[in-house]
């Protein structure tokens, strides 16, 4: 299908200016931007009225625990994972993931999000769904057991081979933290990393406890045991990194290592708040992730690039710039995932992963600085239109070719037997 | 016009239970709650997928700020009014004030607002906008001025008759904050204020600078000197609070003072953070406000809600629950306003302020804990209908019997004009 986008205003995210272009997208790509308009269209799209830029990479979530949204009092991390998601966790079976990474899909195209970094289990589940909704993701098993299963990481390595050269899936390992993985498992995940070339997904000091922890165990900060095994010799997503040391930065900086930045879920976990400006002021590349639904309760990039933008006003070392956010949400997702000479700006032969917001509206107009307007007046009801890999998912508050009743009933469904096994 | 609501899921306020009820609205009021439908209506509304509760008071707003959204660049109260804010209000005309206010309204009534306060000036063009809008409000004159003119007190005098027993506007008198208004000023006010029975409406302890600063003149605190004006002999709101002491807050509590959190712009200009249990544990009064749009940016109690949530975990003594947030937006704001037997809950003989929440999609599903649902998982396109004294104003998406268009393109047309001046 080809798409003639017209006369929209483009942020490119190449720069910080709004250009009037034409926007030509030919079967998956972006075939052309410019004044032109003579191209064969199956749809024709009047972008003047719309602001268009790349669609959000969500780079932290765990899109199954959708189904979890809610569940469970007001609590921090631990308490939170250990006695009320786990033992859910403990009674998943392969459909309930499907439909948990349904729904989470469905929230995550209608708030813009076209591409997506996931840490679960039943990745074949999730990576199906994703198949079947047309959205780009980089899924990595869970790998966090008492026992540290090599059985896992086998799992994770034969998911990896039977979506090599998908043209939306990309798969990674993924050791779930320093509290969950030993020293030795970790030793074995990067082997095998190195070995089958896998990028790799962990959390990273979310809270001081377990910085606390590991200093105790190791004598080291996590930064440094993972470097220690080996991890860090794989390009790496690394969510949280709220309590990072000088030396954990430098180590960070000296690999090919980014930062996710998940704030509504630091703060909902009552984890504490990224010095922002510290991370991005050393170069290193960070990106924004909403963590689960559960620990959220949105899974949308808008909103988090909204508390970034006015949370960070008290916990970073100076003030934050809209571009610099937006880039966070999108170019810089993209090089984390690996997949920045494909998505993550709107450029000809890149992949057609873009959304178009309208800024026509009481929450927009006047019209004064178009960045902040966007960073801080954007209600997700303004996306008007989602397209991923040059298919229109989503137009006008309506999914296009996916059957949102179905997954609606089906994830209330499955959450009630889970509820009852 | 009479409204029937049947089969709804029906959040009073009251309590925190959901309850099955059909809710019988005759002309302006709540007249029935219960099982019985036999009613002659104008219109049904099938409530049975919506969450019903009352509307939201945004207890400190400055409503026709809503021109200046965007406006200036990312900085600090005292520099953000003085350099970039009062510059352009120095040029303000009332027309201006009207197609704010309107423009500010529209954002309100679509993010569920049914009632605010405002302090700023040209207040007849606010009162004015409420009034064909159809919105309630309690409206002050920012009693603020290098000379502390009497002029402006008899104007907000004035202004306050002519609304008298009005069913929508109430009226009161807005000394602007201790460091725009000196201790002989404010007691000139509070006098009025007593002669006239008015309530008043103030900036409280915003910043750490407004405390030293007034420590530096009148060694008390801003509190102690309201208390010593008189300011507090009235009903009093105080927005933001968040430098005070035990003593101001001994003061605030042996008075009828409630506190406005305002989430949002505290954040956004860098101010600071409420603790807010702090407050509630010694049972002030504590409601919500979005500040204007132009330190926020958006108008939205939603978002306050979702933002005072999150925010809290790192601020607070202690969590807070979603019903102390949801009470804050409500009925807590409506007791601040005086109109707590009138509005802020949903019950026989009150006024008719309702919004109407679909719960039913892909944010909120699967249903758990439906007040943490609503406080962390509901965007504001949720909202399905808003009905403001017994008058639907806002379905799906569209205004009823408000042309937006016109006000959205006035809204503009203003501002250009505003900025060439």
């Amino acid at each position: 299908m080809n798409i003639l986008i017209e006369n929209t205003n483009l942020l490119s995210m190449e720069d910080e200016i709004i250009h009037k272009k034409n926007i030509y997208i030919k079967d998956e790509n972006i075939s052309y931007l410019g004044d032109r308009n003579d191209f064969p269209f199956d749809l024709k799209i009047d972008g003047s009225n719309f602001l268009t830029m790349p669609g959000f990479i969500n780079s932290h979530t765990h899109v199954a625990m959708s189904l979890f949204r809610n569940y469970g009092p007001e609590t921090d991390l631990m308490t939170w994972l250990n006695d009320y998601i786990r033992p859910l966790e403990d009674k998943l079976c392969p459909s309930d993931v499907y439909y948990g990474s349904k729904l989470g899909i469905l929230e995550m195209i209608k708030t813009g999000t076209t591409c997506f970094a996931d840490m679960y289990f039943f990745c074949d589940e999730t990576a199906k769904a994703c198949r079947q909704m047309n959205i780009r993701a980089q899924i990595s098993r869970g790998l966090a057991c008492p026992d540290n299963e090599l059985n896992k990481i086998k799992e994770n390595i034969e998911f990896a081979k039977l979506y090599k050269n998908d043209p939306l899936i990309d798969v990674g390992l993924g050791p779930h933290a320093i509290y969950t993985a030993d020293l030795d498992y970790l030793r074995k995940i990067s082997d095998y990393a190195q070995e089958y070339q896998l990028p790799i997904h962990i959390h990273l000091s979310e809270t001081q406890k377990e910085n606390d922890d590991c200093y105790a165990k190791y004598k080291m900060s996590p930064t440094e045991v993972f470097e220690k095994a080996g991890i860090f010799k794989n390009k790496t997503i690394a969510a949280h990194g709220i309590y990072l040391s000088d030396n954990d930065l430098d180590i960070i900086k000296g690999n090919d290592v980014s930062i996710v930045h998940n704030p509504s879920s630091n703060l909902k976990l009552s984890s504490g708040f990224l010095n922002l400006s510290r991370l991005l002021d050393r170069g290193i590349n960070v990106c924004l992730g909403t963590d689960s639904a559960s620990s959220n309760n949105k899974l949308s990039m808008l909103r988090e690039i909204e508390t970034t933008m006015l949370v960070s006003k008290l916990f970073s070392s100076r003030p934050i710039t809209s571009f610099e956010v937006l880039k966070m949400a999108t170019i810089n997702g993209a090089k984390a995932l690996g997949i920045d000479r494909k998505v993550g700006l709107i450029k000809e032969n890149y992949k057609a992963d873009l959304i178009m917001i309208d800024l026509d509206n009481e929450n927009h107009i006047p019209h004064n600085d178009i960045l902040s307007s966007l960073c801080f007046s954007t209600y997700e009801n303004d996306l008007k239109n989602v397209i991923i890999n040059g298919k229109l998912l989503y137009q006008d508050g309506k999914y296009i070719g996916i059957d949102d009743k179905e997954i609606l009933n089906n994830s209330q469904l499955v959450f009630d037997k889970l509820k009852a096994r």
